[in-house]
């Protein structure tokens, strides 16, 4: 395989885009890549989305996007992994110039959900479960997660109020991304009083419905200029799991998340202690600490406490989300995959500003989707 | 880039399959490949389809089809490019074959439209074209093609009347194809008495709404077996143009397919003269003509006299979808495009039972989605 680099990424701020579309929204994303890499064409752009179609009622939205872009008559294809889209678009793109099929592709994930009513957003969430044996019985994504919370407490001795350190840190690590939709700090004691949702998941357990697009340029080793601030994608995997919770022999080992993670450990030879930070795919809490379990970051069970003991803040030993994560930056589905790129390539950059860590080498991305169904991991390399 | 070979295919028939949902209409296509090419896990499934989120209320369509067919813990995507999906998920699985992320994958085409009501297939189908400037304003999916249609009969001269023989060499071509939705002949005067849908397109310039899955296992020059009747890739090209009609300096030049099946034969060195059959993207016979002259088969305006002359038959200069077409074999939209690989990867190992052509040693396949917006090309050898 050639190696792949990063040299370019663009992010649009993460909130609410009542005055631009799905087109908008995108091409600013791909624009700013394209400027930061110093490109003006590609040859490819894969686009990470989830519910352009059930919400926005836009298929076909790579090609809309090529076309808002100026990269017409280049490739384009929409990858579809749930809330792993943004992760698994990077991915393509990686694989697409690997190949030696393209020397620059560039990567965009994006997703509008305030186009959509509340319900169906919800019911579009709904759709990267089993619609068969779960959604249509009513289960909405929320609730599923709450089962695994629910069980997680129960197995291991935790009480809701627990989980508060993942929220906290990442109120905090937002404060300084301008691109974050919530940059307010939040107390242990706001969390406890967070209204429930589906319990035992309360509002500041969970990553909010909002819009936004992140993108990624990247290229072949040839394609490496002096001027380039590249970042080497070191290694790339994706795995699966059954798509509902009930046939899992146990829903609180996140098996994707952890072959994906292990694959990529393997084909660096690094292991979880050399990691700098970690961007993780935290839509709810207990997706945080099953992550951190799944990854190899902590023992089963000792999630909890590793947040407990600051070990996830920018100072510990494994800084978590360091610019907000899905739960304060916001957690544009299909989008989220692809800013947890750009996120680490500015951290490995030393472009990550207010947040930067001092010593930031190398990064763990996980995106995951459907509640562990499928997971993108990839490691990046100053 | 690395060789890719196709080792196995596997259908199921087209039609109305109320008895099926998505999990067993995929399963069994996949099922059907793997055990075709010997195999029995891969290390990867690439999902061609389109409609899943908007008419059948699943995404992450990728992981339930890898756990449907016992694929899991494999990388799973749903590639969505319109109704070139399934083209598109063939490419991305050979691209992860070329790269060397991956021996051994799958791609699988799948469409379930019968789910839907026909009001929400035809609001799916209109995703495909631009929401804002084209869906929005009420136009459906046939009515931009009748666009098209009205606009070379006028500017070529031609009566709605001389588009017969495309839809004719369909059906007759089906007739042969025991996995084909229509396998009734058609006469020229059946096609010239059917309803109008959108004038000038009728019925029977039309391909149908149903559902159906194809799937293709591919593989490196290193896992071929002895035992494999392999197709090779010779190249795989994807590219774009505006998605909306409106734009375009002349809506008579499908410039998608035209770059991505030049790119086809400058891989290649081949000349559109070389090709023993052309499996078309003909969802109406409009666009198959468009297909004809922007792949050089025919020059500007002369598609409908080439038909005329019998060179689109199976003993002609091009024949021509050879098992039925999107027309009549049937148009599961995602899925189409890897049922155009499938029979042709047939035709070329000489497996294609009363269809088979005397000659079949190479083909260009050719999936377009959104009325040109998006074409996936290959050539296929055998």
């Amino acid at each position: 395989m050639r190696d792949v680099f990063i040299i370019g990424v663009g992010q649009t701020p993460v909130g609410e885009h009542w005055d631009l579309g799905l087109r908008e929204l995108g091409a600013s994303a791909i624009d700013a890549a394209l400027k930061d890499a110093g490109v003006e064409s590609v040859d490819a752009l894969y686009v990470g989305n989830m519910l352009s179609g059930s919400v926005n009622g836009q298929e076909n939205l790579a090609t809309l996007l090529a076309d808002a872009a100026g990269l017409l008559p280049a490739e384009a294809f929409k990858i579809e992994a749930a809330c792993a889209s943004g992760g698994a678009a990077v991915r393509a793109a990686a694989l697409a110039v690997a190949a030696g099929a393209h020397d620059v592709a560039v990567a965009v994930g994006i997703e509008k959900m305030t186009d959509g009513l509340a319900s169906t957003v919800s019911a579009g969430l709904a759709t990267a479960s089993d619609q068969d044996y779960e959604a249509s019985h009513g289960f909405s994504f929320v609730a599923l997660s709450a089962l695994m919370m629910r069980r997680y407490m129960h197995e291991h001795g935790r009480s809701r109020e627990e989980f508060a350190p993942f929220a906290v840190n990442a109120h905090q690590n937002a404060v300084g991304n301008e691109n974050a939709m919530f940059r307010e700090p939040i107390s242990t004691e706001d969390f406890g009083r967070s209204p429930i949702v589906a319990s035992p998941i309360g509002v500041l357990d969970a990553a909010p419905v909002c819009d936004g697009a992140a993108a990624v340029v990247v290229c072949s080793r040839e394609r490496l200029g002096a001027d380039h601030e590249a970042v080497r994608i070191a290694a790339s995997a994706a795995a699966t799991d059954t798509i509902a919770l009930g046939p899992r022999g146990d829903i609180l080992t996140l098996e994707s998340a952890r072959h994906s993670a292990q694959r990529c450990f393997a084909a660096t030879g690094f292991k979880p202690e050399q990691m700098d930070l970690f961007e993780a795919h935290d839509a709810f809490t207990i997706i945080t600490a099953l992550s951190l379990e799944a990854c190899g970051f902590a023992p089963r069970g000792e999630a909890l406490r590793m947040a407990e003991n600051g070990c996830i803040a920018s100072g510990g030993c494994i800084p978590l989300s360091t610019a907000g994560g899905l739960k304060a930056r916001g957690h544009p589905v299909g989008a989220s995959g692809t800013y947890q790129i750009v996120e680490a390539s500015l951290q490995l950059r030393g472009r990550a500003g207010a947040n930067q860590l001092a010593k930031a080498g190398r990064a763990l991305t996980q995106s995951v989707g459907g509640h562990g169904s499928i997971a993108v991991s990839h490691i990046l390399e100053a």
